[in-house]
């Protein structure tokens, strides 16, 4: 039943399938007076669209979002903002021979056992071309958040075993794999050309980084800021893992090397990845997410039919090789989702405190 | 703001801080007509209860817990199941001196900065000792689940670097560490016997695996069964990273190697951890989490005071040398609230599309 | 804040304003499997249109309603339905004169003292236009209470005074008033004539009547299906009081009069109007709401501007003489939401009591 | 399922049974730094408590209320507020003879058909008893306004037919029956006596005042505040009639009369009852409430048993005559949570226009 909607006071609803007619946010919450204008969001989704890179898809797909409510004047009004992206180029056919096929990796067998029906053309709902409308909600989200100077991103760390060493937040936004490392930039360049040739996929890890987050963020003790955030990051199609700060890592560590020592000019070091008991510290949120390889390779797989048939099928069609580089900007956005939504839920405590006044407006 | 409730229609809310009067769980959505009673639940909690096993906190806590509502003549009858632990041991004596002190690696900071006020004993509301709320009404999620046949298991697979080969469920029982190796479980108490020594403490992992999970719980998009386990798992205090299936791995496979084929008989392995796009595939659920060693080792620290003055601390009274095995029930707990939730939630869509027709009573 | 979704397993989330692009809502937790098009909702839609009679609007709206997502194949897929109808004559600068002055009884100065901005067009998100979408996601709501017999009618009771005395269901769908009753509907008509003349507006109640219900419907003691309805209703502009059974005259009934006896056959009366401790007995449930007039009359009227200077106004442009009986499909519709929502949260309730088993697909 | 929890970010849960061991509140989201204790809630407790009035249940119940959580030093942390309320009178043989019937006009028959199974004695959930948990919580939500100077009253102006023409808000709280006109109240008492020796029970109607509520509260469309008060009222066992302002009088009003024209010093009448757009304008609140008589006097009435079978009953044991007074503080209390809610979210709104800024701790 319901469960494509995200957050409390800076709510999210999503719809739409990969072939459908539109896909689309409805972002609930956002507070009024924010210059908000196409322009603007579409920036966002020009980042997550296919490029003309080896291993990319070559659908065509302009994603123009409209902006459909909520905005006049070119400022938030504080009612509804409804964001539309129409499909523009959904070639079905090539799923036909897939009508009656569960590709193995995707949601096909989950979706027929839990509706006893399913939108094949392309993955339907559970296809990745789903997260766009998460990545026009985000730029919302991202408008919200620079009034508070909060900066959100991601970046490749891993792609296909080839680690990143360096953190070179320039260079992230000058190449299309959002690498943060030149050198490990080259080497995932050539990963993919020899993956490509393989007719095989790649998973990898991206990092998200999240500065000026301000301190106090984060609901005790299940709407903690750290889990709404691997909520809102598993929700992605294709991630397996999650961590923060020293992450898995910390299996290794004693709490002498672990715990954060904290000065009159703050923590001296950030294992923790920037909250404490789930609760933004005011370090930077530092968070790796585990992407595993995009299930539609080249190669013969072996899987079942509605039929119960046993059957070897291969995938042709417009496919990335990987995850990455698109999921890049849907992580920045889901976090920024979150952030905006956590935001506020700490503005209503803070006004609380300082017993905001309302404003007024007759005579007396 | 509101924060301490998680799930939508099998629904808990928990209470009460770590040197409060009690802590306590209100289970809203539990369905009526089940077998419930004390003991019942009683055995859940004495699996979190501290023993007298090396660095464990010698704190006596009986862990009495007490059903105040919801249950009728030995049945539970639908409506909210509200369960109480009285605090019996709150020697609040011991944490006077940290009362102005923000110690490193706890949620001292963060709670203060975020409420203006904190209460300082024990960690308040962001004690480790909250779970046992969590463990209750996991109890519940339990005999819910026992009626589908629905088994979850956790056990530990790594405590301070020692890694269990094996995967022996008999012994995780057997052994009051939860470990599934009896090798390793032997290396795992020397190593805490080293580390009470030193003074320090120990993280880990844990894994949870969850058996005769129907095929098509979890929602899309965004409450997938994926996401909200990652979410209730990382609600948790202590926990820094959180995987499914092949997890941080995936990073390194290529498609072919990932995908899990599928024959008449079903998936012919699990890298996936038991979901296809977020919903349950009905193969297990595989999933493991890192946990960060107990902040409050024995050694001197650095940290500042609520006058911004630096202070070296070193933290004496009753404390767990790692949150494992403490926290295997807490996460058993956790998994089985979430797969209540949906069980129940794909129930509904279930009931409807077999047209589950309502009992009637008066005569036509 | 967020407040533009309603329900919790069937939760319809709307946008858009009177004079924006477009309007529209989300349904979310549509069960899969069910016939849906573009006609059925349209026939919900054409019944709040604007006609050519007396007193209505002469704002032409065609109101095409469009499906953007979670229908394949004429039938739904389980996945969000996006429902979208274009503003096709926001004839806009008919409200020039008003965009600094708050008319009196519309939302003007309580949407700019909470915005502190507002979108002047029509009364923006605060207009009547904005329930185009809940009647559209009314109508996918009707057609699942289709599947279990549940009939929602609404009907004009009282209009600017005159009393409907019979209920004649037929009737009700012959005459644009949703007139229950023949000669009643023919002092409406005058009353309207008159009321056009003085250039004055008029209030109504109407009934809401819902069939074949079955028991079990609400969630004690908060989620009522009384509480649930009251909520909904009330939450469409215009309604000033809401009514179930007896209503207010339960105040001069004794306890003994208001008791609606049970025999075998069911029960004797329906004082109670169909929820007995707020849950559905199976009995009609019977509403009964007070709709005011609307506030936009032609007579000159007192008021201030945003300036504070005191201004009198006189109000021109396109609007009806009464929220009756445009509101009339606007009230199914909530009621139908309601109810669809409670339908399948007491499935899932009845599900786990007949111990529902899922589908297996694989061979054992 | 789960439905005993009100409110987003000032939210309460409630839970016990008329003869269960406890009932309690747990609420969630309020913010820190409030004083409160138990003898500020107990003052609302004592309100509802039966006295030695004609006409009032005998049943002693000093429903002394224990803080367990969320409060330290005399101060609320910001951490749930668990109250108990241990049940210390409870006969439950008198239900024993109804163990098997279906009270007309109690919530018997549907509990019994939802869940399958009951909890006889004293009505269980369904009881009035149950409201003892919302007054506890709606001392809370009291704290929280008097911050903002927000006063709420409820007050009876018809019990069995007599009005109050009065509305004298010091009387109120000097008689008890919280009737505002000293007339009113003599014919009341004499109608109760009466009434009594008929062995019948009495309905009536509350009026709800609330003062000082600032403008701007209320989230539009589907949580308007008067939405959401509708909600809050109807969820209260025995309300049959909702109205704000003019309520059901306006099928009788004309626009001209019933809009509130606005000068420099705010509007001159309020017929609105206190929203426009379902927002508060800053005018006191104005509701009424149905009460239906209580179904448990002392006549013989028909019915059927869980057998089928028609049996006639004559309810003894201690009862009210009317669910007046004694739902009078209740409604207060819901009101104010509702207040309270809408409060806080309102304040992340105009915190957020503010640019509030968050604490630092650290030298730069």
């Amino acid at each position: 039943m319901a469960g494509n909607s995200f957050g409390t006071l800076f709510r999210v609803t999503t719809f739409g399938e990969s072939h459908g007619k539109a896909l689309g946010a409805v972002i609930d919450g956002c507070p009024p007076g924010l210059t908000l204008n196409e322009a603007y969001i579409q920036e966002e989704l020009d980042k997550r669209r296919p490029g003309k890179g080896k291993g990319e898809t070559p659908r065509k797909e302009r994603d123009r979002v409209e902006i459909l409510s909520g905005v006049f004047e070119g400022l938030t009004t504080g009612t509804p903002i409804a964001l539309i992206i129409y499909n523009e180029d959904p070639q079905s056919s090539a799923y036909e021979s897939l009508r009656e096929v569960f590709r193995p990796g995707h949601a096909d067998f989950t979706y027929y056992m839990k509706y006893g029906i399913r939108d094949h053309r392309g993955g339907g709902r559970a296809s990745g071309r789903e997260t766009v409308a998460r990545v026009a909600a985000g730029a919302v989200a991202k408008r919200l958040l620079e009034e508070y100077g909060i900066e959100v991103h991601a970046y490749t760390i891993n792609l296909g075993g080839i680690e990143a060493k360096e953190r070179d937040l320039n260079f992230v936004y000058q190449n299309r794999l959002f690498a943060p490392d030149p050198e490990a930039y080259e080497k995932m360049l050539q990963k993919i050309e020899e993956t490509v040739k393989e007719g095989d996929t790649l998973g990898g890890i991206v990092e998200i980084l999240a500065k000026n987050v301000p301190v106090g963020l984060g609901e005790p003790v299940f709407d903690k800021l750290s889990a709404d955030l691997a909520k809102a990051i598993f929700s992605v199609g294709a991630v397996k893992g999650f961590e923060m700060g020293a992450g898995f890592k910390v299996a290794y560590l004693k709490g002498s090397q672990n715990n954060d020592p904290i000065t009159k000019k703050g923590f001296t070091k950030n294992d923790a990845g920037g909250t404490l008991g789930g609760i933004s510290s005011g370090q930077d949120l530092i968070i790796r997410v585990a992407v595993k390889p995009i299930p539609s390779h080249r190669l013969p797989q072996k899987t079942i039919n509605l039929h119960k048939e046993e059957v070897e099928i291969q995938i042709s069609g417009r496919h990335d090789l990987s995850a990455i580089p698109r999921i890049v900007p849907v992580l920045s956005a889901m976090t920024r989702i979150v952030l905006a939504d956590h935001l506020l839920r700490q503005l209503a405590l803070l006004a609380f405190r300082n017993r905001l006044s309302f404003p007024c407006f007759f005579e007396d």
